[in-house]
């Protein structure tokens, strides 16, 4: 007797209707970055070692799911360091492959290696799985899909503009209203100098960025715990507890900044690619809080958020100026946004957004009457076909009911039956399986009721 | 000094132009399979040890991707069993997840653990990448997809139809003239019951299957090998070498086979399958040395070559009765067909045969002259998007020269130019990038152009 089967942990299975979600998602997506000339390319599941390890700080490093070698993995390796038990040790020695964790390391990887091939400002797009050996809870899986798309070779501020154009688009194509946050990691450090405080710049975003989670209290005595003073912290009062519109926020920042040219070229920016977004469908919001924890952006930082469900981000990214410095190769400037594509799932089944022929399948069941009716219906079925409508004859001549409760089960909308009448007609019975409607029509009549 | 990077042998970064060749196959294929009612699925890239081992032979297992546990992986071993280096008992307990060898466990594990929400009989496809330590070599990957398309829980032979049905259509579209072989298990094992060697079916079907490569005398050789007398490698003659039409064919197997009940089987669903095929645009040819190696095919089996470029099998698959057995769950039979898109790429490449517009990415590109220009065409290009048209202003105003080799290497047909004439007039110069050819147009006129 056999095993009853299982998948890992944190894993997941997709069925059909999921699938049909899933697709409408990633379609969606990827018809608004290839209006905007984004390319899509694909990189490996697995990357070598030498490129992922040091690159997500020491918790990531554990969270790399390890491939073991193939072969006799064990050959180079001494018994002592075997029973020495140092496990992550160890593991470098027994596994030199990993799988992918997120798309922006491969990414960087694939600039370097296909410089010589790629025309700059190259603009691609990448939806691919990750993987992390997280701890997995609602919501957090140990395999995900990003959809991540990045301009690299360009610091025009165009490419801010558009990824913001981009992620307005594709939240009104999937009628979702969402807030656009946006922020610039040189208005920070603008502060942070202004404020005489240049060295604790990490510090302030990352306690800036709990406001909205633990209140400004709590982030004041955060601050006073990272080392600020009290002059330092009052300072900073005005700056998080920014009110009014976004032209409003920046005159005050200006002032505030007046001193550090970072601070007031962020101001600029900012100012810059807001004039070009006046037309949106969603609102977008200056928002000094939001730093995204990262310490790798330089310039604009994004976050969207779904304004009619709660949920956390469903989308965010912004301007890195070293995405291939660790791969030696410096000096390259970037701007990439990523979609939560498992989060906008989760969005648009709890507001039943899903475009009703996104999950239709099969639009048309030719019920299975036997050998003789099977063969007068198969070149109909086949013009059908040619056509382009989607269609199926059952396999099996079993029971109506059985055959009803397949395409009732699939949700097949139309039911063709042809039996001894039809047959001396040269005509179909298509069943409306909605209305119960039936109507006896020719083949070209079927085509143009389907159509 | 960063490391210079690399990718794992025996994997590919694909490009945006391998992308739009490998997205025209993959939507090729899935709008056929949509086409007859398939539904897509997709199953986890790590399935458990316990899964996939056993499941593809000795060689299989050795091949199989696996993957160190998280944390301690050492905990529970101890330290005799660490020097004893039995490095396969070792790894099944320092691993118990590996990554998917093939779509069939998975998709067998799949129906087994969600029998009870599937609607039979189920007709999935699923196109998602393999993992296999092999040598890589030319051809041969380490990670390459697969497309499979299979029908569960039905007996009906109208499944076989409609998948040849659907290997025909998938080949027409990309207009590549293919030969499709089939055959039938059936008889191979009525063959070796006529000839007294029932217990030799699967030494017959190997070496039959080698007649392409090898030749009769080889073949009869190792059917001696085998331990067959020359009684019963002479009675096998006429049938390795059977000649004419299908229906020639099948009637010379039926009068050899009188005497066995499977074999007339096979021969009756081989006639059955033929009798709907008869309108195929490709050629379908029934070959008894078709056995694709493979035991666990019970009836039809089926395979596709090109035509006009020199590749090896580019599609094959058949009906197996039982699999799902391995999981405990017996009785249900499926057929199946799987495309090779690795091939077919090749293939397609060969023959030159993608249709212009799958590659062709964005369709115009605006000139930046600058700020004010930029303001000018922005409006502009957001109407042209609206429109669905793909289009991209270059971020920077850089170089003329810089961005019209930026147009010509991505292949965009079109380029806008917008300076102050253009702009006094409230239009713009539209440049046909193969002609040369300019024209002043206003934007409706652009759009109508483009569209």
């Amino acid at each position: 007797m056999a095993n009853k089967p299982s998948i890992p942990k944190g894993t997941r299975d997709f069925g059909p209707v999921e699938m049909a979600k899933r697709n409408y998602i990633f379609n969606t997506i990827r018809s608004v970055y290839e209006l905007y000339g984004f390319q899509q390319i694909e990189t490996p599941a697995q990357e070598t070692l030498q490129t992922l390890m040091g690159k997500y700080g020491e918790e990531g490093d554990k969270l790399l799911f390890k491939i073991l070698n193939s072969g006799d993995y064990l050959s180079k390796i001494e018994d002592s360091e075997l029973t020495e038990r140092n496990t992550l040790r160890l593991a470098s020695k027994i596994c030199e492959k990993g799988l992918r964790y997120d798309l922006t390391v491969p990414f960087a990887r694939y600039v370097v290696m296909h410089r010589e091939e790629l025309q700059l400002p190259f603009k691609r797009y990448q939806v691919q799985p990750v993987w992390r050996a997280d701890r997995p809870q609602k919501g957090r899986y140990r395999e995900f899909y990003q959809f991540d798309g990045d301009v690299v070779g360009s610091d025009s501020l165009l490419n801010e503009v558009e990824l913001m154009q981009i992620v307005d688009t594709v939240f009104t194509r999937f009628g979702v209203r969402v807030q656009i946050k946006i922020n610039n990691r040189k208005i920070l450090t603008g502060i942070a100098e202004v404020i005489g405080a240049a060295d604790k710049i990490v510090d302030i975003t990352v306690a800036i960025d709990k406001l909205d989670k633990i209140g400004i209290d709590n982030v004041n005595a955060e601050l006073r715990e990272d080392g600020l003073t009290d002059e330092q912290i009052e300072k900073l009062q005005p700056i998080i507890m920014l009110e009014g519109t976004n032209e409003q926020k920046l005159e005050t920042i200006a002032q505030v900044l007046a001193s550090s040219e970072t601070g007031l070229k962020g101001v600029e920016e900012t100012r810059y690619i807001l004039s070009f977004l006046t037309s949106l469908n969603n609102e977008i919001q200056l928002d000094l809080t939001l730093a995204r924890g990262l310490s790798y952006y330089t310039g604009a930082i994004f976050e969207v958020k779904a304004l009619d469900t709660p949920m956390g981000s469903i989308s965010g990214g912004g301007r890195y100026d070293n995405l291939t410095g660790i791969f030696g190769m410096p000096g390259l400037s970037g701007v990439g946004i990523s979609f939560g594509v498992d989060r906008i799932y989760d969005v648009l089944n709890a507001l039943d957004l899903y475009p009703k022929d996104s999950l239709q399948t099969t639009q048309v069941l030719f019920i299975n009457f036997g050998e003789k009716e099977t063969a007068y219906c198969l070149p109909i079925i086949a013009k059908v076909r040619q056509a382009g409508i989607r269609a199926e004859i059952f396999p099996d001549s079993t029971k109506m009911k059985k055959q009803m409760s397949y395409a009732n089960a699939k949700q097949i909308p139309f039911v063709v039956l042809a039996g001894d009448n039809e047959m001396a007609e040269g005509k179909v019975t298509l069943k409306n399986m909605e209305t119960g409607e039936q109507t006896l029509v020719s083949p070209d009549e079927l085509i143009a009721k389907l159509s």
